[in-house]
């Protein structure tokens, strides 16, 4: 992440993750999601948290989740069912579970596919917020397979290549391999220049958002560096696809986030996302290596691969190259033992919340 | 396409496609090829022609492969096997086929495991250029089915987020879908911020390089506009990943890349492509609709999406929005009535080089 996005030193609150993993799965048993609900939506936000991801962990995604079960727009419930099913693909009308509720189940069951097929893909539609598509290729790569997640979430949000209006989500996809010794290969991005609450982060931060990123109030690419939108302006403008311009490739990031629209949408049969508001679809594929090749010789050639990527020469003004994966695996180390920033305003939030509801809050 | 990748209006010999096919055919016979090859590998250049993708039809690639087959490092017999196999996957050795040899029948498997199972993942390693990977996901909408292609080509081309040194090949990715009535969608981009075969057509057509597109020959990103390096600057520069800076989102094209190079050459079983040159290898899925929903509501949902891209109101300076895949849909039907536009230049070779091998040459 780049540091704009990062909570300044002087509102850091330090949190040990254990604390803000028992707190906030006391939040969600509170909501009614049974043990093991609880433990995996708490897993996947944490799991954000823990690898350096804040935009996507407890700090911009609880209270919204919160806020939604108490409006009867999501279902504590673990009532999913499969609607359709082979032995390698299965859909999943989520029956309006949070997506941090019913992935990891999704996943779990390509996984288990990809066991014994070889290859494992699984969508869910009725589903919410998907919080990211990291964990879920981490669960992936602990099965020592190959991982790929993708979610459409709401549209209504990203200004097509030459076009003029909000049409789709941010659509983020992810992709993860294991490797022996080196951290894992995990790339999880939005198909937008950056994610949509990257730019509520900044709000928060004060940093500015940077030419090419979003458009401004006439829907036309901002092409200055300007003020992070404040809240009063959500809706008044968009998101560029990755490229930002179409000279600058943003068809790729357009195409890209049209795929992920009709794997997620159109293929669980929800239909068009901006055309039909709905909370949107996931798409989780496993990939058993030993179908393909010998594992272990994977392994050896990923950490070849990774370490040539962690040691190649920098170019001028910088200090280090990196993959996908790798920074997360380092923040996941400092964190563990350092605890994770969170910006005052969340802890405040988390007090006031969990005084509300009557869950114990040990986070200071 | 950019105007800037077109041949000029003065250069241009208009040939009808069934002419080029001709020869193009008859070439690979007189290679060797046998006539199921010759016809697949000649269908996967004219139809990148036809659609107006002529950085990957015959007038960069055919000359190439004409050498690497004189040299001994294609192989022009049928003579691939499938080493790993399950129900659903299968890791062919093209045993040196080029891939446009080879990929339409890896593709067809992929197919027919589709529609056995719901999907079908097929690679293939030992193998040569693909040609783009457009054709090949055609191949499984015609099919009526989801597709997507990659191929890791040949390494040692762009140049990692804050690196130095060239390292991944250019690796492009396709996704297509098909549609009731609207042309299918269908992506096919590198996952740099133009193909490398684009820089070759631009000192043919004379135009200039765009700021962020590749790099100076010290391997610094090019943030000037500059006129395109001529054939001695080749090994010179840099391809940037797509994004081409850091802070305009460069880490996911690098990131989409590095995706590639896994599915490619480790999961193949060949290895990491920066560091032990090889040919580089494809990666072939088909999705079966059905397994997941009723296709018939697919078809019209897709038709909704495809349609609302096309209607949607283009923003200012643009005359419309369009979706990957409609104005390849758009070129065919304009080539098939008016014939392909070539470069004379291209037409020249095609001449001297059938008189040297004794094929009939009926192109003007």
């Amino acid at each position: 992440m780049l540091e704009r996005f990062k909570v300044p030193e002087a509102d850091r609150v330090y949190v040990m993750p254990e604390k803000m993993h028992r707190v906030t799965k006391d939040i969600f048993l509170k909501i009614g999601l049974d043990d093991d609900g609880a433990q995996d939506s708490t897993d996947v936000l944490l799991g954000n948290d823990l690898r350096g991801n804040e935009s996507h962990g407890v700090s911009n995604g609880l209270r919204g989740y919160v806020r939604s079960y108490a409006q009867g727009s999501l279902n504590p419930a673990t009532e999913w069912e499969v609607v359709r099913e082979t032995s390698t693909t299965a859909n999943i009308d989520a029956k309006h579970a949070l997506g941090v509720h019913v992935g990891p189940k999704a996943m779990d069951m390509a996984i288990d596919k990809a066991q014994q097929h070889g290859v494992g893909v699984v969508t869910v539609f009725n589903t919410g917020h998907l919080a990211g598509c990291s964990h879920y290729v981490y669960q992936a790569i602990e099965a020592g397979m190959i991982g790929h997640t993708m979610t459409a979430g709401g549209a209504g949000i990203t200004i097509p290549t030459w076009g003029s209006r909000p049409f789709l989500g941010t659509n983020p996809l992810a992709y993860g391999a294991p490797a022996r010794t080196m951290p894992p290969y995990m790339l999880d991005v939005a198909t937008t220049q950056v994610a949509a609450n990257k730019i509520w982060l900044l709000q928060r931060t004060g940093a500015t958002v940077l030419p090419g990123w979003i458009t401004d109030e006439n829907y036309e690419p901002e092409l200055e560096e300007t003020p992070a939108p404040g809240p009063e302006s959500r809706g008044k403008y968009g998101m560029l696809p990755i490229g930002g311009t179409r000279e600058n490739g943003s068809h790729k990031g357009f195409g890209l986030g049209l795929m992920n629209e009709i794997f997620c949408n159109e293929l669980t049969g929800l239909g068009p996302g901006p055309l039909n508001p709905h909370q949107g679809g996931h798409f989780f594929v496993a990939y058993d290596i030993e179908a393909f090749t010998d594992k272990e010789k994977f392994l050896d050639d990923m950490d070849e691969l990774l370490k040539a990527v962690a040691e190649h020469p920098p170019g001028k003004g910088h200090d280090r190259v990196v993959y996908p994966g790798l920074l997360e695996a380092e923040e996941i180390e400092k964190r563990q033992k350092s605890g994770i920033p969170y910006h005052t305003e969340v802890i405040e939030w988390f007090e006031g919340h969990c005084a509300e509801v009557g869950v114990e809050c040990d986070l200071r």
